[in-house]
């Protein structure tokens, strides 16, 4: 029988918590250390479908990239969802477990996740984080690489789009179809905080997510005056931290053969259909 | 069938949410406001003995006085006791709500309660809370008053002794036995941020709990020099929050005839026992 | 001859400056306020495209929506692009006025107009605003009102995507295209903070900008367990604040006989393509 | 002739400033360091009745543990008990001087000879401070060891009430009387912001002062999914802090021995009797 | 028998508490409320020379403008001068007492003295405070208001000259001599923060103490494109602060005429020489 | 063709950024790091003066000690005079730069240029910074070091009257004109905030500017018990901080023999005359 306790420990070793920013909640949310587990459900968000499912399913954890309660609460009264969905997961048996920032700086984190899709070659030679750890300075927030060869803006966001899963918003693009770009700055998740980091404004394009307005604006202004780079390219939050999930899966099962692994398939992009509008 | 949401507001009517302090974390701490209620426990800590009482017993609700998150928490796991209170309460089907600073300004809350058992008359004339509610002057927390007649301090001390629950640590006093106290300060629980308030060191006596030994020890300097007044009697805290309850217990089921309400009669003084020491 | 500071009053009268925020940068950003004023163009943000238009024009006044310094800045050299623009601005004898909060507060501010363009009654019986101005309650930042008649969300999002100005990122919708929306909230420009008002969560759709994973999706969860409202729109923030420019260039130009003033026909929304994902 | 200044000097060698906290006030509260100093009293408390003791027997210098300005003061008028004291002590020539958190981490300070008196060795692999000094860090606040041999939890208490001087409200204890204990956490004085330090929850058993309820009941809960460790033993405050006083005093007439160096009998427990309770 | 509590009325009355700033500490520094008082002597400052004076006259009561304690100390000892003078005080029977922004703000209070001797007429027609007390909108620190006649530059600050006490450093003027000045704003003390204040920025003059060359270099600047006013005259702080005395004094003794009651005379500027440079 | 930027880089050299406090707003305040520059006018202070001089003599930069912008603002309107003088600088085609606290701390800096003056050796044997750069331990804001033979404090101030250029105001001094001074502290500008630095209180005499009364008073009584020393010596603010502007025009001429340096001798002090008052 593998513990909740036992499956902590191989996420601490994949994911370790001294990575984890300090105003992060990682961990585990709910759960018993001590219970048994023999099914996991991985997922981006901890909402309800994802809960609907890690319960019809029988899933003793669920196991998010963002954490339920990033911000203390002072209840969990069920007529907030928060506490609808605790109450639920806690008469179900499921623990929840999360492994938010200190997976965003691993190399198999969403980003580093992104960087192989994109072909982009791995090592500290070849990718260089935006904010290395001090005691591991080839690990930490968002990279920056370079593409095997220049491909033209165009081409770029049509891989983005067929790598990403699928969301109602499609990609946001500021730049020019035709420009050639290389050298590929990344930050999975919201990243508008490193718009000014000379490592992303040094970048041929930034793909990144929840851009609002003004970041993009002001970022797009002060590219101009640099040659118009970099370009901008806006996913889904959620498509951009889905696809490492799959690599924690398998490193989860390998360390734990008797547990059932699984990642949801579910979109929790909180978006449900989108309208075009034409000129 | 009464649910939560009906007691809730019954609780609302007698102990109104706008009589708490800003930090306080009063209110449903887990439960369903549509959950069926049919027993209710009262009890001054929501601990694991309580829970216990009030899961063996099938009550629906455990109604107390302090608040089980007061500080937020982002973690529920049950390797902390919070949490592990938490998952039994979900699991046994028990709702928590805690009355903490709004119960403490009613007339008929914990002090409120204890001037009643000293004999010290009802309303506004006679009794001044410490700090008064801006729109209802007459309610706040603290209450000076003044006893029907002045009696020694030892005599007011073995009354405190007799009316309060029993406790380990007994009662502990500042001052010449034999002086008379008339005018009494009363703050339950942990009243001593109003030592140096113009009620308080107007009064003979000051009860309260958990004086520390700098703030006990300035507040008897000081008083040395202004005549020895007031004297100190100090509580459990426990013991001072726990008189109030009968009266809560008997308001809820005049409310809701159709439940049983029951106040927990065991002592959550964390002390178990106590020695005293021989000069 | 009509002087920048004969404009400044008017626009002081149209959008007083005590409607705004405590946190905006408003008003004149640069200017002599006794230079002569025969041309103003309107637009909402200023950036290079709006700036070349002014100067192409022969404008003195570029009068936008969004302040340039919303923070304050200790260098205007001319490789930050705020200071190129400046020093364009001055070289070319424009001033850059801003009327912001103080703009969205009035009846003719963005969000009034966008519910003159929906149909919804004017006068205070039937526009409540979020956060009321303390001495104009009828004012404020945010309105909530009523459709003349319920329509399904697919045909509101329908009207919104033809009323506001086209822009590559089209317009992102969470909720039941089926489901009927009468009671509308509506925040132009970034109105996340408000998807906890309660004149929000008791809208049927609550229209806004700039909404990220997060908070988007933790209103949409909270909205599953009351039944399924408000439904979210997201536009573009720049769409969602041209459409009061039109009002104001009207107003602007009667208290003004002499003055050309012109409306910005550029899209300042800062993407410029879009691609859709196919399930 | 002996200096204040001469003593200052001494005291500092034992009790060095920089291992003093940075909101202490230790050092000369008042006094000449050029006045000649015959007469040395020692106490824990700068209180009325060792202020007239060491002016009654004619002393120059009263040394105490706990400093009289703790907090800055704008007014020593003597309406204040503070005030009143210090003008005392200035008209009978006698200097103020404390040595308190400076004092509590060195190896003869408070906790350490509570730790001789129990019989625990000496020495930085038999004693661990909670918070080791930077650059000592053998020295710190609070300490845990072992006793040489496990008795039980009643044996432990009656050792300590034997130990410590006599006060009126004795010794609070929680915990089965049964239990063995043998590893002993102690923080002299208040030590609640310890209660979840791993030496402490590491411990059988924790001896300080000045629990309150909330701090106690919650350590006892968690105690209780932890196996019941530690047990809490608490003492008076003035109590834990006095036995360090003889040692001190050896040392300072050790290295002044032309003055006559005393230590204060007077209990400056600000409790003067006690009420048991009988269930 | 006139005591220090009976003095304390008296000024009270004449410079209430109630007028002083939230960070000022005003009141009896040291000094015993039931001593008697046959002398008193006022300065503006706490100083050596004071304290001499006062010791050497036998005063009971040195009553100063700048409060000795501003901020709270946590120590007198003697080797630090604000001990030094703390120590001789006390041991000479002399209490100190502080009327600072609670005098600034009266009628009678430097500003407003200083405005008498200008010829200012009184009453609040003719003086209008900088920043009105709330609840006494004539009463406030700061005031403006009219000379009977215009006057020259050169001979305002000549007559500021005469009228003040003479100090080293002089009188220095920044605005052209021969400019006509009329509505005078004044703060005595150091009043740099209000150099932006509209009554300041709309005056012919304004005369405090204490600038710096950063506010007065700026107050210049713009007074550059602003025609010029106001001029600045900056005296030595000493001297705008002392002629009030007079008329405390004054006040003070008619109220007890059974004390003696003196104004020093002694320049407590800090400067004690001067240099002109010659061009 | 020489450009700012070039210019720039000359400037970082002589006076690197990382030397700037944090607060400090130094480097290019307006301009076009790619325009081209001939003539550079040094100056004090960015004021009317000094920019109507760089813009009639046709400089492209003006490079001061002081930064016009230390604080960030949110407009630069020209009924403002910094929105004014950027106006006119742009305008005029004349960069504005600032080295500050960043020319503080070099050896060539205005404290070092006094030093230097004075006859006080070279070398970081015979000057100590009172804040040494963590990584420079011999450069610092603030200098200690010996004059070769002690004068009379008289003598020392004839001297830096005459060295200083004229001011208005002249030269105060707190001291005895008899008193030997040897050991000299000095810092350029504004240095109350080392009146308490063991450096300077060890030091005969402290040369700074702007000392306000109450630091000044209290210095001053602090030194009467610590045997009179230092004395102060105040001069004007710009006097201190104008000399090191020669070095520094040589410096840049130097390593650009293509422009022409000119240091302003306008005096930039803002008082334009003062009043000797006689006893």
């Amino acid at each position: 029988m593998t513990t909740l306790r036992e499956v902590q420990s191989t996420i601490e070793m994949l994911f370790p918590k001294r990575g984890a920013e300090s105003w992060d909640a990682i961990g585990t949310t709910t759960g018993d250390p001590d219970a048994a587990v023999t099914k996991v459900l991985l997922a981006v968000d901890p909402v309800s479908s994802t809960v609907d499912e890690a319960l019809d399913w029988g899933a003793q954890l669920l196991f998010t990239h963002h954490p339920l309660l990033l911000r203390g609460v002072t209840s969990i009264a069920e007529d907030r969802y928060k506490g609808a969905l605790l109450a639920r997961l806690i008469r179900g048996g499921c623990a929840l477990h999360a492994a938010h920032t200190n997976a965003d700086v691993v190399e198999s984190g969403p980003t580093g996740t992104i960087f192989d899709l994109l072909g982009i070659p791995q090592g500290p030679d070849h990718r260089i984080p935006f904010e290395p750890l001090v005691d591991q300075p080839e690990r930490g927030i968002g990279l920056v690489g370079d593409l095997p060869d220049p491909i033209s803006l165009r081409e770029f966001v049509a891989k983005i789009a067929e790598i990403f899963p699928v969301t109602a918003g499609g990609v946001r693009v500021a730049g020019d179809p035709e420009m050639l770009v290389q050298r590929v700055a990344c930050c999975s998740g919201a990243g508008d905080s490193f718009l000014n980091h000379p490592l992303v404004t040094g970048a041929d394009v930034y793909l990144t997510s929840d851009l609002r307005h003004h970041p993009a604006s002001e970022a797009r202004e002060q590219a101009k005056i640099n040659g118009g780079k970099p370009a901008l390219v806006d996913t889904a939050h959620y498509a951009s931290e889905h696809l490492w999930l799959a690599g924690a899966a398998e490193k989860l099962a390998a360390a734990h053969p008797d547990i059932a692994v699984r990642v949801s398939t579910l979109n929790t992009d909180p978006w449900s259909w989108h309208i075009r509008q034409d000129a």
